[in-house]
């Protein structure tokens, strides 16, 4: 168990999500769950019942702090509500941890640096929880698309992350749980991220959220929210990015170029977990006459049929990767993934501020 | 030539894009052409050669008065720029001759409505040529997604109609060519009227372009604008419309309902003429850990490749039709069709307007 191949995790928080992750590390060769851990005791023991993580292999903790003085835990995941998750990971990166941590990490981008800043100091990696940007769809698209030219320059976008909660349930999103922003750092994150990733990490110049697209329920939690970022110092790239919790499940990712556009129905999570694919055309134009396209959608398909091929396991394997170089003393942090993170939430805290500005712009 | 079954058109400008109405009035059972009319006679002999048709049957002229001084011609097509067609369609309908008039059919609903008011008080027909409308895709999604439940409340809709002009044509897009509203009544015309269609015609309460999407050449031609529309008293529905000819072509549609979704990357103009789709998700969530969906996208496939069954066959179709009943004496002028138009344009002037006042809210 001591071996460098082996990255040996411990969870921070069992909610019933994390048994995505419990299945990803058990499928992997070279991660294993050495503890689990939760403020409640018996939540972790059902969890580790329900899980099949025998307490011969796992240890159980009835509380986060025990499990981050297991010298033998390398590296935790973090999936406690985002009000607590700057404060634990904190902890965690100063007990040499390297974190996996649930989206949002934290609850605004002074948080996240925070949680950062200890990662660097700590020497160990940091990485949030956003899994499709590991697809190998999403490689894909980048070769393909961006790199190859096809797409040419980003001229519009539009991205979603959609997911009704019934009525009743509404009402009890409470800051508390969901975090100051939200449905824009739990939901918005994704269409946000993806705005980002098409930009290759090109901050946008402003952002505003949309005048009477902003739902709250009576505790004031942000349920909906539709905001236009600006890239660039001319007019001419523009992201809509759209989160609900009141619409139909949706994860949409249009991406328009000045040569190409790219399709996706299902970016942050594919229909099925064996294969997926996007869809782009690449100098479409109507033909004579304007009866049709010169061109119908090409479809590329990605098969994730092998093992570990899923976006989980593509994650796992770069952040064990990651960990098993720090280890090895190969590699030092890969600082790529906190950036990518920071960016994400400055962006989320800016369209959040121009919700809070009666849907003010906001300039970055 | 005389009898009510046939609907003997003019056309008013010869313009390349009129060959698709000439096609399809030629492949018609019930509608011929007789005339064709240009203020250049001879771009209206080079049309008729062009596009088959023999003077033996189609008079030629180099006038629009003189082609509405015809008293055979039932009906006419109008296809100049648009910044002349409020005129001449008053006169037309004047003449008592029924107008199915090119999009936009006005610069503004002022023009518009006289438009009309002409039409209602000489009885004739009008009709602007937004296709896709009369497609027999739109009419299958209105009765298996709307009327059906499977959609429930529309919730979030983007729609979009770009297409990419050679940047040095960009200059040359002038007012006078474009009218007032450039883009935004040349492009947004579609993603408007498309919103619109969605809501079964309830018009928004709001309008705003946004801030930064507005591209305009040096001439003020406004060549790329997005706007959001809000629906209803409260913030539950936003469409977001995009229109650009800086971008490649898209004629996006996405309708994202309480329940169920609709996609469509080709609703203006479908890829084939023999064939159109449409994909949509109905109680879409999730499966169990996250790992994929519950469904894939269903398609549905319409097959339009029977004659007449193309959109523009089906525009014809429907046209005729009022015409026929007109002349018979069974049916009076359907006034739907001049409503569907001065919404449209009504929402159009509303986003220009929203950009003329520095992108402030346009209530309507």
């Amino acid at each position: 168990m001591s071996d460098t191949k082996t990255v040996r995790f411990g969870l921070l928080g069992c909610i019933r999500f994390a048994s995505k992750f419990v299945r990803t590390v058990t499928e992997s060769s070279n991660a294993v769950i050495i503890a689990i851990s939760d403020p409640s005791l018996e939540t972790a023991k059902t969890f580790a019942t329900g899980n099949n993580l025998s307490p011969e292999t796992v240890t159980i903790y009835g509380s986060y702090e025990e499990l981050l003085n297991d010298a033998n835990v390398d590296a935790v995941y973090l999936t406690m509500p985002v009000t607590q998750r700057a404060k634990w990971a904190v902890t965690a990166a100063e007990k040499k941890k390297h974190l996996l941590v649930e989206k949002p990490p934290a609850q605004d981008a002074t948080e996240l640096e925070k949680i950062v800043e200890a990662c660097e100091s700590n020497g160990v990696q940091f990485m949030d929880g956003t899994i499709w940007l590991h697809h190998q769809r999403t490689v894909k698209i980048r070769d393909t698309m961006f790199d190859s030219g096809l797409l040419g320059d980003v001229r519009h976008m539009y991205s979603t992350m959609t997911t009704p909660v019934p009525e009743q349930v509404l009402e009890r999103l409470t800051k508390e749980a969901m975090g100051l922003a939200g449905a824009i750092g739990e939901l918005g994150w994704y269409p946000i991220g993806a705005a980002l990733w098409a930009m290759s990490y090109q901050m946008p110049i402003s952002v505003r959220a949309l005048p009477s697209s902003v739902s709250t329920n009576s505790v004031g939690t942000i349920l909906s929210c539709t905001a236009s970022l600006q890239f660039g110092s001319t007019a001419t790239t523009t992201a809509i990015v759209h989160c609900s919790f009141l619409s139909q499940l949706s994860t949409d990712l249009a991406i328009s170029g000045s040569k190409g556009s790219i399709q996706m129905n299902d970016y942050v999570i594919p229909y099925k977990e064996d294969k997926a694919w996007f869809e782009y055309t690449s100098g479409a134009k109507f033909v004579d006459m304007h009866i049709g396209w010169n061109v119908t959608p090409e479809r590329v398909t990605v098969d994730c049929s092998g093992t570990p091929e899923t976006q989980e396991a593509m994650m796992l394997r770069e952040f064990t990767r990651l960990v098993e170089g720090i280890k090895r003393g190969d590699l030092e942090a890969d600082r790529r993934w906190p950036e990518v993170s920071k960016k994400t939430q400055l962006v989320v805290d800016a369209v959040k501020k121009s919700v809070d500005i009666g849907c003010e712009v906001v300039h970055l």
